[in-house]
């Protein structure tokens, strides 16, 4: 199958990677000529170009661009496919991508493999990407079956695990177990830092040990991509956010009261709930 | 030297098992007959008893209970000390401990080894688990320098990084980067489990993955710690938590008024300052 990836990054390069040791043939964009080039070298694309009509004859392609620059890619590429082409995307939010892509072009299919790593870029692309990590896909009432199970089946033999929902459902899951963690934990650093004694400070910066590096890691992360993640998602993100505060105002009132049994119910309950959200591996 | 150890489970078996190592004797006291054949079977200790009066000619005792029990074990332990012998404990917060065995026994000092791992017990106790960790010891003016150098010499022989700072500036620091982090972190769990939808909630639990397992990690551990932390540590815990509380606000209020540059200078001033609290190591 002939495969377009627009946008060579750590998600572009790394689909790349693994479809092409499978035999199809990769058609990779990008905005500059040096990726196009360094993608070619680490073999993750048979050819590339900053040109998009180089992928006039591709038969799915793959739009790995940030989340902004999505719609706006979509409108420059559309003179230059094949009115058949499959277009799929690895955004990290699905309503306002697929409200904006879908009446612009039929055969479109909005995806988001939930595979990364604290790199980003081209260099952090790797095989195997995507092995075990949850692949979702969210076609609407308009989306052709032929153009699913085509972006399913190329997903699958990737080695994800596939999932589909509504635009809307997978937004309003990812703002519980993706976004809203950004914020809570961006929001502890802060408050560290804002402790006005310097001496207590740098005490907390010396003891500071592998619980607060486990809970500040998404929040000491890319800004861009969190202020995209609020962007995108603002509403849903707010309903998490709005219901955190709540969860947050109940901890602070049970230990201003000193009710420790039922603070230490709240924390066996989570406690309790916590391995449903995580995989076996992990 | 002959070293008391009284409670032997993760920390309490872990220093007899490399204080043995570098030739100490080691007498160890557990309230469970068969957990002190354990200790004696994994060769963490020299003996082992249920009763205090094993620890006679003990020079040095470490008392590794858990909190509540500290003060108590003391008052019985006392009658059985040797009138010169050091005691120092291992608790998670200083300012109790110190305030109420200070006057129960000149020769105390406060500590905490801030080493741990995700198991509890005596059998998840193993050699090394003090090396590079932080050894907080919190003496004050009564304290006599003679018995803080023996302790802090013992903490250094381990491995460990000695500092040390009063009882007071112990507990405000741990408590934003040690339990600030559980109360934040439990609170997440907790209000992703509060989604009212069960379609959302499954998809969110299939679609969790290392952002929310990290954030989530110390917040799903063992809720009798959680307490712990927020009965001895209260007014610090207390002070951290409603500055967190402000912070998130802040976090709401940007993105409500759709203020995307001031979030990502928020998070951009996050992302800049969590270093300075991450050993390299990690």
């Amino acid at each position: 199958m002939k495969i377009g990836i627009v946008g060579l990054g750590l998600i572009g390069g790394s689909l790349g990677w693994d479809l092409r040791e499978m035999g199809h043939k990769i058609l990779g964009i990008s905005r500059s000529e040096p990726n196009c080039q360094r993608a070619i070298e680490l073999g993750v694309v048979d050819d590339a170009s900053t040109q998009l009509n180089i992928l006039a004859e591709a038969e799915v392609i793959f739009i790995c661009t940030p989340l902004a620059a999505l719609a706006p890619t979509i409108c420059s590429l559309i003179p230059h496919l094949s009115p058949n082409a499959i277009l799929t995307d690895v955004g990290s939010v699905k309503t306002p991508v697929v409200k904006a892509v879908a009446p612009l072009w039929h055969n479109f299919v909005g995806g988001h493999p939930m595979a990364g790593k604290a790199e980003s870029g081209l260099e952090a692309a790797c095989p195997n990407l995507f092995v075990g990590a949850p692949y979702v896909t969210t076609p609407v009432e308009t989306t052709p079956q032929e153009a699913v199970n085509i972006v399913e089946e190329i997903a699958r033999s990737l080695g994800a695990n596939l999932i589909s929902c509504s635009p809307e459902d997978h937004d309003r899951a990812v703002a519980w177990i993706s976004h809203l963690p950004v914020m809570v934990s961006t929001g502890l650093i802060g408050s560290c830092i804002s402790e006005p004694d310097a001496t207590i400070l740098k005490l907390a910066q010396q003891l500071a040990s592998s619980g607060f590096r486990d809970t500040s890691r998404v929040g000491g992360g890319n800004p861009e991509l969190g202020v995209m993640m609020a962007r995108y998602n603002r509403s849903e993100l707010l309903r998490s956010l709005h219901q955190y505060r709540h969860c947050l105002d109940r901890i602070i009132l049970l230990i201003e009261q000193e009710n420790w049994q039922e603070l230490e119910q709240l924390i066996m309950l989570n406690q309790q709930a916590r391995p449903e959200f995580i995989p076996e591996s992990c």
